[in-house]
C-alpha cells in the first residue's frame, strides 16, 4: 500500500490490454471453441475430463440434485437469499422499457418496440468457489426483461456437484436448466449450440480469462454483456470518515484477488496515516490475507488530493468499478462524478453492501471501462426495433428529399425505389383526371 | 434469384463468422494497430499514403475546406440535409433517458445516474462514395445524448480532399473537428490517440472489412457500436401489394454490395412470378446493374409460405436488419416480430425513406443480430451509474444477511466491512447506555 500525491499519480501511465493475438491463450481458447462446435456434446465431455477432472456422461442438473442442495443449505442463508432477491427485483422493476410511438401529420407514426432476447446463457464461475449472488444478479433483470428460455453453465466439482447454493440461488431465481459446464467450452456450447445445450442469444457473466477471452471470439455471432477484468474500488474521503470503515472496505476489495486494485482518495493525510494503521490491525484476522498483501502491495494505494476537486478529477480518469463516497456531503459529490459503475454514499454504504443485498447490480463495468459502459441491467435482455410507417401522402411529400440524397449517394436504385411508387401515383391522378374529364 | 419454399428455406444452414483468427486480415490489421500506438501521427501518414494515394501532412481538415464545400453543394442537397436533420432529432429527441432514484424506508435511496460518454469517434467510410446519411445518423443521437467532444474521421479522397456533401452534413450536424483518416489506421487513432487525435472511449460508424475488424480487436479498451456485415432487408408480402414496389425495393437493397440479401416472403406464388417480371424490367435501367445481378444471384431470394404465420416465423428466424410488411394490416403484423433493425409498415414506407429522411436511425444490426442488437440510438451515448445510499439503521437492519452471504461466498474481508460497522455501532450503543446509567 503506497501513498502518492496527486501529481504522482496522474503521470502514472495506464495500459491497454485488448488489441493483441495473445498466442498461447487465443489458441487454444481458438481450438476448444472450433472442437465444441464440430464434436458438441463429446467435446464437451472431454473437456470437463481434462479441465475439471470428472466424466459427466450427463451433464445437466437433475430433479434430484436441485432437492439434495435444499437439504444442504442452512435457512438463514435462504432467507438472505430471499431478501436479496426483494431488493434485486425491486430496483430493477424500474429499469423496464416501454414500446413506444409518436405520430405526425398525414398518417405518419415512428416509434421503438422493445423485444425481449429470446434464449440467454448465463456463466456462473465455480470449482471451488461459489457465488451464489451472481446467479441472482444475472438472473433476476433477465426473467424482468422477459427472457423466455434462461440457462446456466457452471463447471463441476471434481465430485460431479455442483455448490448447494449455487443451485438453490438459481432455483429461488427460477432457472431449472444447469449445465455443469465451465470454461471456453462452456461460451462455445452456449454460442453455438450442442445436441444438449441450444444455442442462445445473448451470455452473460462473469469467469476467468478463458472464459473472458472465448467471450471476446463469440461476439458478433452473440451478444455478450462484457468483458470482466479485475474489481476495483475507489473510496473519497475526509476528515470526517471513519479510519476503520475505509480500511475494512479496502480489505474487502483486495481479497478478490492479486489483482484487484484498493484505492483510497483523502483530502486528510491525516486519515491516510490512520488507514494504513487500521490495515495491518484488521489484516491480522483475515483469512484471505495472503491473497490481500499481494494485492495491496501492487494495486494498493492511498491518494493524497488538495480538495475534492482534484479528488473528483481522479475519480473521472480512473473510472472505477466501484466508487464509495465517504464525505460530508456525499450527495452533492455524486454530481461531480461522470465516470464510476456503482457510486455508494455515506459512511453506511460500503460496497459489500452492493455486492449482496441494496438491488442494484454487482456486475459493474471493471478496469476503467465505466467509462463507456454501465451496470448489467434489464435493458441487457431486450433489444429495440424502429418502426416507421408513412402515408402515401407523407411519403409523396418528401419524396424528391429522398431521391436528392439517395442520388448524391450515387445510390440510384434507392432512387428509384421513391420514383416508381411517385409515378405510379402520377399514373394514377393522371387516369383520375382523365376518368373525371371523360364524365365531364 | 430463387423462388424457395418455406421447408427448402428453412433446412439451408446459417454460418457463424467471428470466432476464427482471420491470419491475413487480422495480421494486417494488428500490426496496423501496433505501428499507429507506436508512432502515432507518422504511421497515420504513412498509411494514408500506402492505402488512399495521398501524402497529407496537416489531416485535420480545414475552416477554407470547409468553406469551400459548402459553395460546392447544391441548395436542394442542403434543404434536403435540414429536412432529415429534423426528422432525425425529432425521433432520436423521445430517446433520451432520465437519471432516477427511489426511496425506502429508513433512509435508503437507491438510483441511477444517466451520464454522457465524454468523447466519441464517429468512422465515415469514403474514398469513391460519399455518405452524408450516415454523418446525421451517426452524429444527431450522440450530440443528443450529450457527448462533449465529437470527432469524425474518414478517408481521403486521392486529391487530399473530403467530399463536400459529407463536410457539410458534418457541419449541419454540429462537427467540426474532422480527420482525413481512414481505415484500420483510423479505428487505432481514435482507440490509443496520437499526437492530433485525441483518444476517444467509443467508435461508431460503418467501415470496410479492414474497419470491422479493427474495431473487434480494440473492442473492451474502448466501446464500439456493432461489427456491420452486409445489409439484409426482408419484404413480407400478400396478394394485396404492388409487384413493382416490391421489385424496386429488392432492387435498391441489391445495389449496395454483392454481400447484401434481398428476401421477399410472400403468402401469393402469382406474386412471386410477377416480382421476377419487374425486377428485370426495373433493373435493366438502373446504374449499378451489375452488383445488383451479382448480389441477387447469390443471395436474392423470394420464398412462398403457406399464411403469414409461417412467413413471420421465417422473419424472427432471418432476424433481418430492413423488414418491410406489404400486407393488408401491417401494423397487426408487426406485434408477431420478435427479430428485425427497422419495421417499415404498408407500402409507402419503403426502406430508402428509413436510410435519409424519416427519422429512426438507419445504422441497424445487420447479419442476423437483430436477434440481439438494436439500431443506433441516443441510450448508445451514455453510460449509467448505479447509486447506493444506505442509512447507519437500515444496514444494521440487513447486516446479518449480507455477512451470511459473503461468508457463503469464502469472502470474509466483505463480511468484516459490514462487521467493523455493527461492532461500531454496538460500542455506541453500549456507551450510550453506560452514560445514561450513570446519568440515571
Amino acid at each position: 500500500m503506497r501513498i502518492l500525491t496527486f501529481k504522482e499519480f496522474m503521470s502514472t501511465e495506464k495500459d491497454s490490454y485488448s488489441a493483441a493475438y495473445e498466442e498461447e491463450l487465443d489458441t487454444s481458447v481458438l481450438k476448444i471453441i472450433r472442437q465444441v462446435k464440430e464434436y458438441g456434446d463429446g467435446a464437451i465431455r472431454s473437456y470437463t475430463e481434462k479441465f475439471d477432472r470428472v466424466r459427466l456422461d450427463n451433464f445437466v442438473v437433475s430433479k434430484e440434485e436441485f432437492a439434495e442442495a435444499r437439504d444442504l443449505v442452512s435457512s438463514s442463508f435462504l432467507d438472505a437469499i430471499k431478501q436479496a432477491k426483494k431488493n434485486i427485483t425491486d430496483f430493477h422493476q424500474e429499469q423496464k422499457e416501454k414500446s413506444w410511438f409518436i405520430t405526425k401529420n398525414q398518417g405518419v407514426m415512428l416509434g421503438q418496440k422493445v423485444t425481449p432476447l429470446e434464449k440467454v446463457g448465463v456463466y456462473i464461475p465455480g470449482g471451488k468457489a461459489a457465488y451464489p449472488s451472481s446467479v441472482l444478479m444475472n438472473v433476476i433483470p433477465a426473467q424482468l426483461a422477459g427472457v423466455e428460455q434462461l440457462v446456466i453453465t457452471t463447471p463441476p466439482q471434481p465430485n460431479g456437484k455442483i455448490n448447494p447454493h449455487v443451485l438453490v440461488a438459481a432455483q429461488e431465481a427460477g432457472v431449472d436448466t444447469i449445465y455443469k459446464v465451465g470454461g471456453a467450452q462452456a461460451i462455445a456450447a452456449l454460442a453455438y449450440g450442442t445436441e444438449t445445450v441450444e444455442k442462445v442469444v445473448k451470455i452473460v457473466g462473469p469467469g476467468n480469462a478463458y472464459v473472458a477471452r472465448a467471450k471476446k471470439w463469440v461476439f458478433g455471432d452473440v451478444a455478450i454483456d462484457m468483458i470482466a477484468g479485475p474489481s476495483e474500488i475507489c473510496i473519497v474521503a475526509d476528515e470526517s470518515a471513519p479510519p476503520s470503515y475505509i480500511a475494512a472496505d479496502l480489505l474487502s476489495q483486495a481479497e478478490h484477488d492479486e489483482l484487484a486494485s484498493s484505492i483510497c482518495i483523502t483530502t486528510s493525510r491525516v486519515l491516510a496515516d490512520s488507514i494504513l494503521i487500521e490495515i495491518e490491525k484488521q489484516a491480522a484476522a483475515l483469512e484471505r490475507k495472503d491473497i490481500i498483501d499481494k494485492s495491496l502491495d501492487s494495486n494498493g494505494k492511498i491518494i493524497v488530493a488538495k480538495d475534492l476537486t482534484n479528488a473528483f478529477e481522479i475519480v473521472n480518469e480512473i473510472a472505477p468499478e466501484h466508487l464509495q463516497l465517504m464525505i460530508k456531503n456525499p450527495t452533492e459529490g455524486m454530481y461531480s462524478i461522470k465516470n464510476a459503475g456503482a457510486i455508494f454514499l455515506g459512511n453506511f454504504s460500503p460496497e459489500p453492501l452492493g455486492d449482496y443485498i441494496a438491488g442494484p447490480n454487482h456486475t459493474l463495468p471493471t478496469s476503467g471501462t465505466a467509462a463507456f459502459s454501465s451496470p448489467l441491467g434489464v435493458y441487457d435482455f431486450v433489444k429495440k426495433s424502429s418502426i416507421i410507417h408513412y402515408s402515401q401522402e407523407a411519403l409523396l411529400e418528401t419524396a424528391d428529399h429522398i431521391i436528392k440524397l439517395a442520388n448524391t449517394e450515387g445510390l440510384t436504385a434507392h432512387a428509384n425505389s421513391i420514383q416508381v411508387r411517385k409515378d405510379d401515383s402520377d399514373a394514377n391522378t393522371q387516369h383520375y383526371q382523365k376518368n373525371s374529364r371523360n364524365s365531364d
